[in-house]
């Protein structure tokens, strides 16, 4: 078997294209994905000033690096979320990428900046998992971030097997407004949603590691230790099952759902985002999902709110 | 752990309902979620001549039982396919079961009848898979058998298990115009479709086993073995895992599908039946799937033509 694009000796071969690669070549091959998913969906105008969410895996920095090589201006953003050993040693290595680079990063440190309401403190005062609370916190960090910065666009690394992983929950549960809402692109709402793109919304976990092993890049290997039993993990086994059998299937699954599936769900759900009657921030509720969260955590912690200075 | 009903020892324990059940109890269980089903989706008219397509397996034996103990005038309908042993033997236990019973049985020998289209003939002489070939020619036999008898609906087996696996494979491909079409009732249709019916659709495979095995009803244990390696079975696997993990999630999959998804892919697909150019039967596309099937067959066997005597 030999490059399939310079017939030198191959470094990688991906099952679902039957393509082997050497690693100029993919290095090229994943980069033109990435620019063509950015192109075909319009996620990103040259001028735009991108925020990129980074967790410190090889999703979200493979995804920084090939932005950075496409020439567009970006601005790392990370999240500390105080899950102990995890997250010190993703913030140092989200740190040093972007040191090594000259790259500008944006810390946001939940403990210190909001009311110490991090993971741990929050899935410990509730009782939502901690995974239902990290997405909850992400999401109003991310638009909050990207509106305190003025930033056009934030762009975060989720992956084909994430975006699969996703809509098979969703499909489990015929959730038809999250489904309706599943796209790479999430225009900005007139509540005041930041603009949202998924660049390698159709690159696999297997894709994106061999980017990021072949460009040098040190990132945490390890998944979230809350994530042991998660369902996102079960979901991907079994479609990691049925890819196996039949490589392309989660790319079809994926494609064929934003093809033909999405817009149906598009057609018969029209909600729009109102504001959150608290913050006064985007919301789909009368409360958006982090205010709930907040007043969860209050009604436990009494004599402390968030936000006052700790 | 007891009966839920009557507190005697119990026989079997549904997980999904956390709940167990003394046989007399979970045989009057069974026949209430039949009889449940059937009002709610109004399947039957306690008038209708109801044709029951008869397989030899557990699930369409255990519901003609139960049709015939709730009062409905049914008529067995067995398809001979000619697939070697297992056609025998299935055959036979139907043929014992009505006998027994005196229940009124037609036989529609597809190796007789049919100019040969049997499963073996038809698989040998196409590209199509057993199982797709097989599905075509049960399709076209049920609904002619139907019509001819005059019968007013005809009912079928399928249970969760088949439901769940059929709707995963649709999700997986997002074939809209299935997703549109599977219901547990079809209503019949101007082009000529008989009305069609699957009184087990939410019951598991688990309930149809048990049902069977304390009636004391013989059937088909095996597998067909044209099925082997058979995506269904695959999918039916994947969707075992995921209900271990979370008892119930079949269920609400298939629930859920029916009540917030196939109305959504519903209102968007519009597509009515038409006529089939040939054989003047009702048909989505210009030529039915039967007489695709059998165009294809006659190309591949020149000098007998299906139809003519043999």
């Amino acid at each position: 078997m030999k490059c399939v694009r310079c017939r030198a000796k191959p470094e990688t071969y991906l099952r679902a294209h039957n393509a082997a690669f050497c690693r100029p070549c993919y290095l090229e091959h994943f980069r033109r994905q990435v620019e063509r998913a950015i192109r075909r969906e319009r996620m990103l105008a040259p001028t735009d000033r991108v925020l990129v969410a980074i967790s410190g895996g090889k999703d979200s920095l493979a995804l920084w690096d090939v932005l950075v090589h496409l020439g567009y201006a970006t601005t790392g953003l990370y999240l500390a979320q105080g899950i102990g050993e995890y997250s010190a040693r993703s913030r140092t290595l989200v740190e040093s990428f972007a040191a090594a680079r000259s790259l500008p990063l944006t810390v946001v440190d939940l403990a210190q900046e909001e009311g110490g309401l991090d993971i741990p403190t929050v899935a410990g005062l509730t009782r939502r998992s901690p995974c239902a609370a990290c997405g909850t916190l992400k999401r109003h960090h991310f638009d909050r971030a990207a509106r305190a910065g003025g930033y056009d666009v934030l762009a975060t690394g989720h992956n084909l097997d994430d975006e699969a992983a996703r809509l098979f929950g969703n499909v489990l549960h015929w959730q038809r407004d999250h489904l309706a809402r599943q796209r790479p692109v999430l225009e900005a709402s007139a509540a005041g949603f930041v603009r949202k793109v998924k660049p390698l919304y159709l690159l696999s976990e297997y894709e994106t590691a061999t980017y990021a092993f072949m460009r040098g890049i040190e990132y945490v290997v390890e998944e979230c230790p809350n994530s042991t039993g998660a369902t996102q993990l079960l979901y991907k086994n079994l479609l990691n099952r049925l890819e196996a059998e039949s490589p392309g299937t989660k790319g079809t699954f994926l494609r064929e759902f934003l093809r033909s599936g999405q817009p149906a769900f598009a057609a018969v759900d029209e909600r729009a985002a109102g504001t959150c009657e608290r913050c006064d921030q985007p919301s789909f509720g009368r409360v958006c999902s982090y205010c709930a969260l907040v007043n969860e955590v209050e009604r436990k912690r009494p004599g402390r709110h968030v936000g006052e200075a700790s």
